[in-house]
This record gives C-alpha cells, structure tokens and sequence, in this order.
C-alpha cells in the first residue's frame, strides 16, 4: 500500500462520547450523519453502541437506511432532514424517525405513516430547518397526539459561549416547549459546554466526538501519514510546483508526498500548512496539487520514508485554521483514497 | 432519493477526449487519477476506451489496480508516482506501467521487476515528480536497455499560455529526451493547447475531459441537483445559518437546501456562490452547514422542489471561482453521498 493511510482511533471516539455524556445528567446521542463526519459511520456507531449510545442522528434518510444495516434493529435512528418527499419507503423499512420540520412534512407523514415514530424539529431563531414558532402553534396538539418521540432545536451560536443568540434561542426552545410530556433536545458539542440549562433531556454531540474544537478536552482522533515519493535538491532560485509560486531562497531539500487536495488537503491550506517528520516541522512548499505536495525537509537529520500531516503534532482544528475554514470541513473533506485502519480495542 | 443528484455525462466525456484528440496529430491518452476527478474512474476509463483511449494514467499503483478490474486486458495504465516501495505485486498482477521518478526507483524496479515495462518521468522544472538533468544523464543508457515505453515530463504553467516557464521546460525536455527512440510525451490539457511543439509522440488530457478550463471548449460534464428541504419567508433583521453570518435587510423567502460542504460545496465558496431555481439566479446566505444551505428564493416565482448548483448555468469554474480555487478541486471534492447517474448512449 502506498497511499496516505488515515488511521481512526474508534476506542478515542468512545472515551469522547462518555466525556460529554459524563458532563451531562441527561442521554447522549451521537451524530453520525456524513459517513460520521468523513470517518466512517458504520464502524464509528458500532463502536458507540457497544460504548452505550442508544440513539444516532443522521442527515438524510439514505444515511439512515446504511447506518441501519450496520446497526441492526434496536438503536434509534433519527434524521434532520425530516420526511422529505421520496422517504416514505426508506424511514419504513429501515425505522428511521424523522425530524419533522415543516406543516408539509407533517403533512406527508401523517398521510403514509400515520402510526410510525416521529420527531418534531424546531427553529429557534437559526433559519435553517424547523418549523417556525407559529407553525408550531397551531400543529402542536396534533404533533402531540401522535408517536412524538422528541422535540429538538439547533443552536447557531454556540461555538461562541457569550454570543448572545444563546440564550435567545434558549428561552425561545423553552418557550415553545413548555409544557411537553416528550424529549428536548437542544444541544449539540457546543450546546452541552455552555452548560445545564441547555442540556434538556437529550444532548446530540458531533464535532466533539471526533476531536475537533470546541470540545478541547477531546482525545485525538485521526491521524494521516503520507508516503514519500521522492526527495530532491534545489538551489536558490528555482521553483516547486505548479505556477513557480514557490522559490527557494537558500540551497534547500525538498520531498513530494503521495497525497493532495484529491484526498482533502485543501488547496486553500497551502501557504501556511505544515507536515511533521518525526520531531520536525516541515512547511509545505509550492501549490498543493491533486495527489502531491512538496514539503521541505532541510531540516530533517535522516531522509523520512513518510510524514505525519494530522495527527498528535497538528489537530484538525490547526490545519484547519490553515486553510480559513473549521475542523468540521477538514474531517468531512478527507475522501476516498486513504488506506483506512481502524483502532479498537 | 432525497440526497442531491450529480449527474454525469459520459458522452460529453468522450466528445471532449476526441475533441482534444482532433487538436494533435499524436496519440492521446486520458487521465483518470483521482477517481477520474471525482467523477467515477471504472465508468469513465470505459467509455473512453470505447472512444479509442488505449493508455490512462493514475496516481497510484492502487487506483491503477482497481481500474485494471473495470478495464479487462488491453489497454495501458501508467502510474505518475512510479514504483514506490510496496507497489511491486501490485504492478506485477495489474500490468502496470509505473513513471520511474528517481535512481531509487529505478533499482526498485531492476531489482524486483527487470523485465516489467516502465516510463521514465523526467523533471524539466518543476520540481515535483520526475529525475533531475544530472541523475538522467547517467541512467539513460541502463533506462534504455530495458522495456521502457515512453519518457515523459509534466508542466508547470500550462496553463498561462504566456509563461517563459514553458518554453523552458520544453527547451529542457527536448534536450534530456534527444535521440531516443522511444514515445515521449510532455502535455496534459493546458500544453496541448499550446501548440504542436508541446505535442511530442503523446498527450495526456485531464481536466480538458471533464469540462473544466483550461479548455474552454470543453462540453458540460457534471450536473448537481439539490433538492430543497424546505422554505420559510424571514423578515428584516431576522439570521439565517451559523454565527449569525447573514441577516436579512429586506423581506425574504430562504429556501434550506439538502447538501453542504460534506459534499464537497467548500464552505469558502459561501459569500459569494449562488445556485439556480429554472431561470431565476438565487444567492447562498449565510454559512454553507456540512448537509445544508440557506438559498434566497425571493426572486422566484414559484416555489422550486430543488436547485441547480453546477450544470449549464453555472460551470466547475464558476463555481471555483466564488471558493478562490480552481475547477480541479471543485470536481475531486464532490464526496460520496450524491445520488450518482451517468448518461450515456
């Protein structure tokens, strides 16, 4: 095998989930929509069910029917996008509980599948899915007279503690759940940082069991190695890579790696992206291309075999912050071409 | 199905190989690294072959062992990252041909694979892949001796027609490659359109395949469709999406769309993307979420079941574009959780 192989650490996705379960006194799920954020749904849950996870979210009814076959019967599987049109027969099948986010949605469930388990999805102010306070209003006593299983919202803001959106949205969940003989969920990794008012009956976690911000105390989680393909000389004054937009200034050793924005390295991350080779930091010269990277290990004292591009010298968060985007993208952006190991005890 | 559709048009595929294929008097061959960028490397490769493409390359001795499977005997695959170490049963039983980069290489080859084919890939500049002038000049002779099937180079401003890099990489290519009586091959798509100088014994177009520039004649490939999940009309002053990022001035219908950057739509295109409902052009607001967009409707005159982010209105480069990077990535960040179809005659 000579591509970049990306190694999972299944046993440190669990020991996250039971640190955020353990900062809560409610259940925890786990959100695993997006093939568990770039890292493989299938074995992720199978490893948080055996952990205790009893409930999994996930985005699209597609993903929920796959995540069923590794499951097995017995897990909760809900889905954000609710009951779109073209679900019926998935969330049948594979019994999957829908988010319900609109009247519409509402609407085609109760007419296909009157008596099968539902959620209700609520907008709290963040405009993206769920049905808005007066939808909810006037659906409510319906909502209720059916299998509801929960009632959940999605915070905006809550990667920023003191944004002030927080508690707008907080009171506004409140508000309209009062008085509610089903499950609240409001939170996700952020949302169970900010603290027990936001807890509610059911936290959903995502980001945080993968290792990435804002959950800090997170155990690392991926980790990628890139094969050398082969190391060169330049002097001052040539160029590495596509455009000459990098020049070496000083005599300085350069080695291309087997990976590139193909396998989600993204191009943006370039100009300020580093590898590490054993105990050295070595920058990433030249435009990324599509399957290499040139690095420079001047510095290194013995030629590396490979580099080490995440893992416990550089989280998702640092090269995302590299790249101007969130760890988020990093992890869902890794692609198909790794050799995948998965650790698990 | 309620994921987003990408459709791929293998025909158009085919039209821009022979159209790229009319443009030389060499042989043309056809790269499908990366999962033929992102679009489906088996289903490519073969249509191409039914086109006449007898020679593709790949990145990796992995992908080239996959696409041997989707090819049958016959046709050449190559491999730019030649002969690392752990490729050699992969080449053996795949019929590879690897792109010796270096003299390390070379005795890899030599000592496990003496009489297996291989190319050479020299670098005239680039510093990435390939052997240096000096290492070259003293393996020629031992390169020769051997079942070597072309010598090729690769270059690094194809792309800017006016670049003095690319007279001086052919300056240099032609001179290490003097007198060899085997097939020598220097452009991908941007150097085949530089003119019949760059053309040498072969061509291997990439990006000009799948519609993307530099080849602005290049048929439409790729088609997304993303269904919308559901619609809510805001009022101003009301936000949409994470961190609060846009906020609504006027009155206005959002659309939640079902796809985000977990399918490979880069959260940096955000600010500045914009989809199509039938005619009406619509606008992304707020932040691009890993499974869902925010989409300004307003402007529509009936309500749309889905939108159109890439297709005939708006290209791969369009939409690199609006992200600061370039159509390649767009296309090899597509991700596994489209709904995928091929057309094909």
């Amino acid at each position: 095998m000579t591509s970049a192989t990306l190694t999972i650490d299944l046993d440190a996705i669990a020991a996250n989930w039971q640190a955020l379960d353990a900062q809560t006194s409610c259940e925890t799920a786990a959100v695993v929509k997006a093939n568990a954020y770039g890292l493989g749904a299938d074995r992720v849950a199978q490893r948080l069910a055996r952990a205790g996870a009893r409930r999994f979210f996930v985005a699209l009814a597609e993903e929920g029917l796959s995540l069923r076959k590794a499951l097995g019967e017995g897990p909760e599987i809900c889905v954000f996008s609710g009951h779109m049109a073209g679900d019926t027969d998935m969330i049948r099948q594979a019994q999957l509980v829908p988010m319900l986010n609109s009247v519409e949605q509402m609407q085609r469930h109760q007419a296909s599948l009157r008596t099968h388990p539902y959620g209700i999805q609520l907008d709290s102010g963040m405009n993206r899915l769920g049905m808005e306070p007066a939808e909810w209003a006037g659906l409510r006593e319906a909502a209720m007279a059916g299998p509801l299983r929960m009632v959940m919202s999605h915070l905006a803001c809550a990667d920023e503690p003191d944004h002030a959106m927080n508690p707008h949205q907080l009171r506004m969940f409140d508000q309209m759940t009062q008085g509610l003989s089903v499950p609240r969920s409001l939170s996700a990794t952020g949302g169970i940082l900010l603290g027990a008012d936001y807890h509610f009956d059911l936290t959903r976690p995502g980001i945080g069991l993968y290792g990435g911000q804002p959950f800090a105390a997170a155990r690392q989680v991926a980790t990628i190695e890139v094969p050398v393909i082969q190391i060169r000389d330049v002097v001052p004054g040539e160029s590495v890579g596509y455009g000459n937009a990098w020049v070496a200034r000083t005599p300085a050793r350069i080695a291309t790696i087997a990976a590139g924005y193909a396998d989600g390295i993204l191009r943006a991350m370039g100009p300020k992206a580093y590898v590490r080779a054993g105990a050295t930091r070595c920058k990433v010269v030249g435009r990324i291309s599509m399957d290499l990277i040139g690095v420079d290990v001047t510095n290194c004292k013995t030629i590396p075999d490979s580099v080490e591009l995440l893992g416990p010298h550089q989280s998702v968060d640092a090269l995302a912050e590299a790249a101007g985007t969130i760890g988020y993208e990093i992890l869902t952006s890794l692609g198909a071409r790794y050799a995948r190991r998965y650790l698990e005890t």
